[in-house]
Parts: C-alpha cells; structure tokens; sequence
C-alpha cells in the first residue's frame, strides 16, 4: 500500500483546535499528518500549555513519507493575520482560518493528501468578518463543486446520517421532499460501498412524525412522501427498512442489523448518537470527492490554552479518516 | 404506614396486556395488586401460555390486605362484551378496555387505589367502535377533570417529560407558546417535588431549534419565547436550565445534574430515553390528581399467546408507581 498522507486543519485559533493537535503528537500516528496552520500559533500555544512538541516544517516541496516520530508534529506554516490570545476571538484571521481549509482541500483533489481531518471553526467570527460562511461541510462542497452532501455522525456500533441538517424546525417538514430524500439516500448508500467497503449496506430511516405517523394519524407524510420514494429507492437496489418511528428504532433489535440509520433531522438523530458516543463521535461529510472527517464538538473558547481538553473525539475522527482511506474503494 | 393497594389494567385483550398479568403473577408484589379484567380471558390466555395461575376473585366489597402469594393474581373481575382471540382485534371489547380503565381511575380518586399502571390498549380498534379516543393520558385528563397532563417517560437515572406530545412534526413549532411551557413546566416541577419527593427539582431545558437556536442562526423561538418563559419561571422559584441544545444535553456533563430533562417534542426526547433504557422504561402521567403509570411499548398483538414477551417494562411501571405513592407527599 502506498504512503497515505493526511491533513488536519486545528480551525479557529483561539479555540482548542491547536491544543488538540499539540496534545496528539505525545503519541506517533500510523500515517504521515500535515497540521495546516501557524507554527508560530502552535509555539505559543504550547509554551503556555507547557507541553514539550518538536514541529517539522514540512510544505508540498518536501513531503514527509513517514510518519513523525511520538513528541513532534509535522506542521505546513500558514500565517496568521493578526497575534492569537488563546479564548479571544479576532475576526482579522478569519481568512487565514479559510486558508488552512483550502489547503487542505486542494490537497486531497490533487492526491496529496487522502483525506482531511477538522478541528472546529467559529461561524459567527468569520461571518462577522464580510465573508459569507455556513460552515466547514457547505465549505467543502462550493471548493469542491459537489451539489449535494450529506453529513453523518458516527460512533463505535452506530452511524447516523441527516436529510436535513442545520434547519431551523419548523422549516424541516417542508424540506422533507421526494427529491431530497432520494439524493441523500443514494448518497449514503454509494458512500457506505465505496468509502466504508460495505457490499450491501442496510440503511434504517426514520419517520418524520412521532411513531412515523401511526398510519396517517400522526402526520401524512410518511404516507404521501417517504414510503413512495423508500419504495423506489429499494427497486435501484438500496437496502431499505422503514420508515420506523425513531424512539423505538434506536434498540438493539434494530440496530444489530443495520449499517446506518437515515434520520429525517437533527435533533431526531444526533442527541441518541452523542449520548452513546459521548466523547468519541466524528462526524464524517458523505458526498463529497474527497474523505473528510470531523470532532464532533465546538471551539470551546474557555478552554483554550488550559489543557484540560479532551483529544477524543479527535482521535476518532483520525481513526476514521485513515480506515475510510485504506478501505475505498 | 397503611396498606397500599394497586390497579393493573391489561389494556386491549388481544394483546400482550393479559399475558404480561400472568407472567408477573410468579414473583410476589410488595403491595395488594388487582388486576381489572376478565376472569375468563386470564384463564383462556393462562391455558394458552401453559402458565399456571391461581386467579383470587376481588371486589370493592372484599379489598385484600395483603400482597397475592406468588403463583396468584387478585382479579376484579370485569365482563367481555365478545371472546378474544389472541393477537386478533374486536372492536366489540371497545367499551370493556374503557370500562377497566373507569374502574381503576375512579378506585384512585376514591382511596380503593393508591395508584394505576396500564398496559397498552389499542386506539385504532376504539376509535372504530365509534369511540372518539386519542389515548390512556386523554381518557385519563377527562374522567379525572384535569385540565393539562404532561407525558413524562423514566428509566433508570433518565426522566424525560414533553411540552408537545403526539403532535405531527410540522405542527410542534407553533404549539411551543409561553403558556403551554409555563403549564407543563410548573406541573412537571410540582410533581417532581410532590409525586417523587424531590424538594429542589433541578430541570434542563432543549431548545426547539438545532443548536437551540444558535443565537437566532437556526430560529428564533429561543429567544422570543423559550428564554423569555424559562426566566419567568425561574422567578417563581423553579431550578430551569436551558435552552440547551438537545444533541449535547444528554451527556453526563449535564445528565448528571438533573432531575428531568424537558423536550420540546416526542422525537428530541424519547429516542435517547428509550436507547438508554431499552426494554425497561415506563410511562408516567404528570399532572393528574392520581398515580398512573404505563409501559412503554405497544399491543404487540402478533406476540399475543406466544409466551415470547418481556415484562421489564411493566416491571419498572410497576416500581415506579410504588415508589411515587411512598414518595407522594
């Protein structure tokens, strides 16, 4: 097998991001990883974290084939804008944020890099900075000219992926439509083959109603959209069950036989999969030309530069990215 | 303290109701527990799952003071309209499921009763009988004149209660006003204290929206009515936090410092409770001036007669509705 390299993005500066890169290279990864961000950023941060990491400049001239040894982190310098206070927004490196993003993108399209790794963002600041930005996942998709993503989360025994994602709720019912239903699906199914190595993947989907609608008692459009387009999506060959109601689909009897639940949105699908993968889920974007994977938590500002931050979610979230790399297909 | 005595309702009769009477029957109660239905269907069912079980016919007239001996069901015997078959619908019995429930809600208000735990029964084949019916909570609101119940479900360190029940997903958002969570949360606050002797009920707050919200990004309902409510609330005396995203609440950071969660809506709060409480959580109706708890499962009809069932959740139900008549202050 070829050298697989990867890209990890530590996001806004002024959150954990760059702690969790910091802390991770206490232990050698399987693969060479790129952190893309400042080495200076990285120096402050771990002087005032008080961990010892070598960092080894490295750039698209020099690429490293091996991986680095436990205690250093191979770093791709991006510049900052503006000096970085650990817990303090500045919305002058929003763009230098964006820049890691891109880097790291282009990388994996021009087959650098084998995949991506996020740390998080922080939407407001880059908004309030003039650029329009929704989010790393809607990001990818322009940079990459990819239509139509779909994001999942996953945790040891459990994948979960959303028709609707980031919607406020009384715009979810209407956003539940045939045509959407049908892309998201294909997608799921198409990436569980080809970036999980899945033959035949089985997929749950929820109901959008409570008890999937009881029979129309409970909302009609169980009735009048999912199954019709559920019905359709099996005659293409996608292994379908439901729709289910959700509060009874997420038990063992289910779930043993089954690779990924569709969830119609967020708050149906996404407190089960955190409350079973509390601290070890990653949250991977399905559909794009790429493998990019996330942590599944927030900048967390206040804990910036205190070393009382948890590398979980980000070890899952490299784990993932390097078994959805060897397992493509 | 005195004698503490229970109803059990077997729900419809051609479901898991009566077989899940019998099963319990092997194990003593801690308390007098009199099954309301009909002799004959328990001895048919029993003859059915081969289970022996003596059946002790009571009455108002002669109330046992003490608990059956294992191997024995106190019955009120209760007529059939029409003979049951197992797994197989009438709605003849309609009015006979009614007529149990009357007589174990109307013990409770008397003092028969110190409380009711309900086995499923079957909307669809009352509302055929040309009964309107929307539920055991409804049926149970009206006969005891209550204006607003909450559903709250409960396993083991997890209670979840509802501001918006069966309610199809696109109706939950317009129905999320400040006076319907001023009632369900001065009810779900009050019982805790009262019906589960908590003296300083501590309650987290979702928000509706994804992210609660997300400071206006992903709706406004948090701002113009769940933050403003919750601070009214607060001023009253009851211990609210929140609105807190429902995907990042049930994790033990904040799980661990609560008495209830409080959803907006039965897909956001019940998948995690019954995930985590898979097999054995209970229903419980707040709000009414009696004790009532239920499964959390349904007829089953096509387990009816098999033996092939579980009595965890009517366990707990059971538990549960002792524990809240000790607690009761």
């Amino acid at each position: 097998m070829k050298t697989q390299r990867f890209a990890l993005t530590p996001g806004e500066p002024a959150g954990i991001g760059p702690d969790l890169c910091l802390l991770l290279a206490s232990q050698r990864q399987p693969h060479p990883l790129i952190a893309i961000t400042s080495r200076d950023l990285l120096l402050e941060r771990a002087a005032q974290l008080g961990v010892a990491v070598s960092l080894l400049s490295v750039s698209p001239d020099n690429w490293p084939d091996q991986p680095a040894p436990a205690g250093s982190l191979f770093v791709w310098d991006t510049p900052l804008t503006a000096r970085v206070t650990a817990g303090t927004l500045d919305k002058a490196n929003a763009a230098f944020v964006l820049h890691t993003l891109t880097r790291a993108a282009m990388g994996c399209l021009e087959g650098d890099f084998a995949g991506m790794i996020t740390a998080p963002v922080h939407k407001g600041v880059i908004n309030e900075s003039g650029i329009p930005f929704s989010g790393h996942t809607e990001f990818l998709a322009d940079l990459t000219r990819t239509e139509q993503v779909v994001m999942m989360l996953a945790t040891r025994g459990l994948r979960v992926a959303l028709v609707t994602t980031h919607l406020p709720l009384r715009q979810v019912a209407d956003a539940i439509t045939p045509e959407r239903i049908t892309r998201v699906t294909r997608i799921l199914h198409a990436d569980l083959q080809h970036k999980f190595g899945i033959a035949q993947p089985r997929i749950l989907v929820c109901g959008l109603n409570p008890h999937a609608g009881e029979g129309g008692h409970l909302g009609h459009e169980e009735i009048d959209i999912i199954e019709p387009t559920l019905e359709r999506l099996r005659r293409e060959g996608i292994d379908l069950r439901g729709p289910l109601p959700a509060d009874t689909l997420f038990t063992p009897k289910y779930l043993e036989h089954c690779d990924a639940v569709l969830a119609m949105y967020h708050d149906q699908g996404l407190p089960v999969l955190k409350y079973k993968g509390f601290g070890a889920a990653v949250n991977i974007t399905l559909g794009l030309p790429i493998i990019r994977t996330s942590v599944d938590h927030g900048t967390a500002l206040d804990l910036a530069g205190s070393g009382n931050v948890d590398t979980g979610s980000l070890q899952v979230a490299l784990e993932t990215a390097y078994q959805m790399a060897e397992t493509r297909i």
